[in-house]
């Protein structure tokens, strides 16, 4: 399966410059393509690579093209944005290369009676799908996939093995669930219910019975094991486009805003609500009914505890450093109060010197 | 269904006041409620809202009921803790209105022959119980499940969708266990084994076999995707109604006390004993082979790497600020111990100047 | 299933002291230890446990025998690593113990017929075996396993109930995969395609395809719920004898050098490269694009977010004090540059003083 960059241009756009002919058969990078391979140039700090890669045509943007000594001879497809056009184009590839998996219900899958299943959807092995459930067309549940009752998954949605989709819960069109992915558990909600104090304390946590559930917009991807749990009344709700990475936790009645990136290792706290096109570092910590505006981007390992509603770029990890450096910053800042302290006593004399001085 | 006051009193006590006939069918917020809704009142704050209400019942407090304008014409039941009324009513309706599921063995499930299940227990599709594991009235294993041989679930459990519980473990009555949680994986521990060092270095690490348990007291609930690990050579404990969140990670040899909860993503490494009645915050992370008194409560973000025997609230997280911000302190941070020179040399400075000022 | 020590030295080395013909049955810690055990002392500073222990014979090293006040009449395997050959025997003493996996596949499994399965492995109920799979000698899959096409599992390897390895990745032999693990789950990885700002932004995160997979070595142990996502274009590697404890995330394109040990809930960022024989404590966090050299050791809960080459301890994490110490201190940090600018104040002062004092 060879394309013609003429045959790759009328899908995907962007102007060729060189032979239209051309056919390539895969990509690679700059360093390592040969004629056969379409490449792409997304740093211009590997310009330098395009005047010497073999490969096939170049994917460039007009201002990097100005930029080269001698594009003649070469081959290249002219496009705003070079990195996004080769994705597309790998995805277009990969999907001509992977087996076709037949659309049907694998006889070891459990369907309900009551459910729907679109006659293109793929179901594997060892699937569940509960009463009620709406599996949309061309829906692929790898093995081991659970859906519960009622459960909707949109068009186009690839959930891979071992994904847990609770009742009541609804997945948007072209949904990316990658494996162990839970979503719809319930909340972590609890009512105190004790009296006394101490060692004399009884009672119990009564559990809140989470009765909302998950709704979850189209284009979004999931990450493996990440878990997003049901609301306790309205629903825990992900916006379009947002894209979660692995192991990160999403507690109940959170809105996630459209085309925010999460990256992995992050928790977020009940209720809280992030704005559109934010940027969660690995690992960040979010409290618990707070607000994150539009555009705010927190960096990997901090921990947000209120709401920040400006735009803009949030910190509070530090690096590592020699353990002996860092042991020493440690020790000073647990007695600042004495620095502190050793400046207003300085203050004090130096005012009364001068104060002397003058008198 | 639709219930009077005077049938939900008779369940679940406290007073009525008002029409006991009146008949509510759903539980809804007090600024969303209509006449088949039974309200309550946890936070006073919101007192005004119950002279508003269309509620047809509210549960209150006697002292919030003691602070209203006007509680004439309305329906109340009052009771100490109208949140945990609350939560125990709304469970009731929501096991009314819940599909009922039959008791039994689904066809698709793998029980072996010596394992004991009650005949009350409902057991999905897929499920795999093994040689000698005891499964007890009323608990409900859904697809996917796994629970290892001889390992004994409790009276009234529920084990969501692909749940792994090893071998030899325990799980007391009524607990409950969220989608993709394990239980009973093997601590991670291995002995060195290696000579020489650098680039010289040789050898390997020795697995520590693992051959204690999980042992988990009633009314225990496991988050999704948590995990925890079995022992060394004892159990790892968690007492009874312990919360556990999502995602959090409990190493072996642990000892959880009775009715602490534990926030997602937090993480707590071999060895450690925590009190009763802690607070265990989002990602906090607690070192090895610590001791946490009973009503000790560390704040999200926090890291405890010594013993904390003192109840109340612990602290290391900083919140995250404006990145430039942060830098500037951070910088400062580092280079602490100079700032303490300039003082030290500001005091000797100063000294010099009185001491000749004396002179 | 009683041994002479004469037989645990033939197999695990060692020199007896004592009664070569004594038989043991199972171990036990040194103050828990009757005639029937074999003990160890691994940590001198329970050496006087060796002269008061019932055990009937006690692995020792010779440094710490000659510690001992009377080692006459009791029985001794010395060796230069007692805790590594304790783990050896112990894991000998539960294979015996254990029930036997009959070799074969399940009749509950799904093992695609192109797929090769060695006659010697355990496929359990629920397993998935997808085309072109290769399953090596004594290879055992535990309950509704996933071993998509292509994926290869080396010799002697075990995965537990619900792990999941996605097509193109390869396991060494003697892996160990606890409960819940994700191995091959696609890098997260987005190309922005975005024009506009602001609320006026239109566009999407377009996908970059995961073509690489994932190369784990021989020896390599994988926690529960970790996972490990394939690379974008080469592979994701895990050199051998890496050990990987629960919850961890390790990104695309890493590699982890041999002999590594990464704790509980650590998270690492994509194209990271990590060492040999390092240390990732618990939690920490490693950002993307960042090198590790050999024997780096990174404390729990650091955040590591430049290259570290040198060998040696790194941290960034503060432990927790209570509450309002720490606030305290953290209000200081916030001010510290209006702390320096008082010291820079002062230095003024006392110089005009001394300069006055001077002239």
């Amino acid at each position: 399966m060879a394309f013609t960059l003429e045959e790759i241009a009328t899908r995907f756009g962007g102007d060729i410059i060189g032979d239209r002919t051309h056919r390539v058969s895969n990509l690679a990078p700059l360093d390592q393509a040969g004629p056969e391979h379409l490449a792409f140039l997304a740093n211009p700090k590997y310009l330098s690579q395009v005047d010497t890669t073999q490969a096939g045509a170049v994917l460039i943007n007009a201002d990097d093209l100005a930029k080269l000594a001698s594009p003649d001879g070469r081959n290249f497809i002219v496009t705003p944005n070079p990195y996004a056009y080769f994705a597309r184009v790998a995805q277009a590839f990969i999907d001509l290369a992977a087996p076709k998996a037949m659309p049907g219900v694998h006889p070891g899958a459990h369907v309900d009676a009551s459910a729907q299943v679109a006659a293109s959807a793929v179901i594997g092995p060892n699937v569940t799908v509960e009463a009620g459930a709406v599996i949309g067309e061309n829906v692929r549940l790898d093995a081991n996939v659970f859906v519960g009752r009622g459960t909707r998954i949109g068009a186009g949605s690839h959930l891979y093995p071992n994904v847990t989709v609770y009742h009541g819960c609804t997945l948007g069109e072209r949904a990316i669930v990658q494996a162990g992915a839970v979503i719809g558990s319930d909340g972590f909600g609890f009512a105190p219910d004790f009296v006394g104090e101490g060692d004399a304390r009884t009672g119990s946590w009564v559990k809140i019975p989470q009765v909302g559930g998950v709704t979850i917009g189209p284009d979004v991807e999931i990450g493996a094991n990440t878990t997003i749990d049901r609301g306790a009344m309205a629903d825990t709700v992900i916006e379009q486009c947002v894209k979660i990475d692995n192991l990160v936790q999403i507690a109940h009645n959170c809105r996630i805003g459209a085309y925010t990136v999460i990256a992995g290792c992050a928790g977020i706290a009940g209720s809280t609500t992030i704005g559109k096109h934010c940027m969660i570092g690995g690992a960040v910590g979010i409290a618990g009914h707070v607000t994150l505006g539009d555009y705010v981007i927190i960096t990997a390992k901090s921990g947000v505890s209120k709401s920040l509603l400006k735009p803009g770029l949030y910190t509070s990890a530090f690096p590592a450093v020699e353990h002996a450096e860092w042991n020493k910053s440690a020790a000073l800042l647990r007695n600042l109060d004495k620095l502190r302290d050793r400046i207003k006593a300085l203050e004090a004399a130096v005012a009364a010197q001068t104060g002397a001085g003058k008198a």
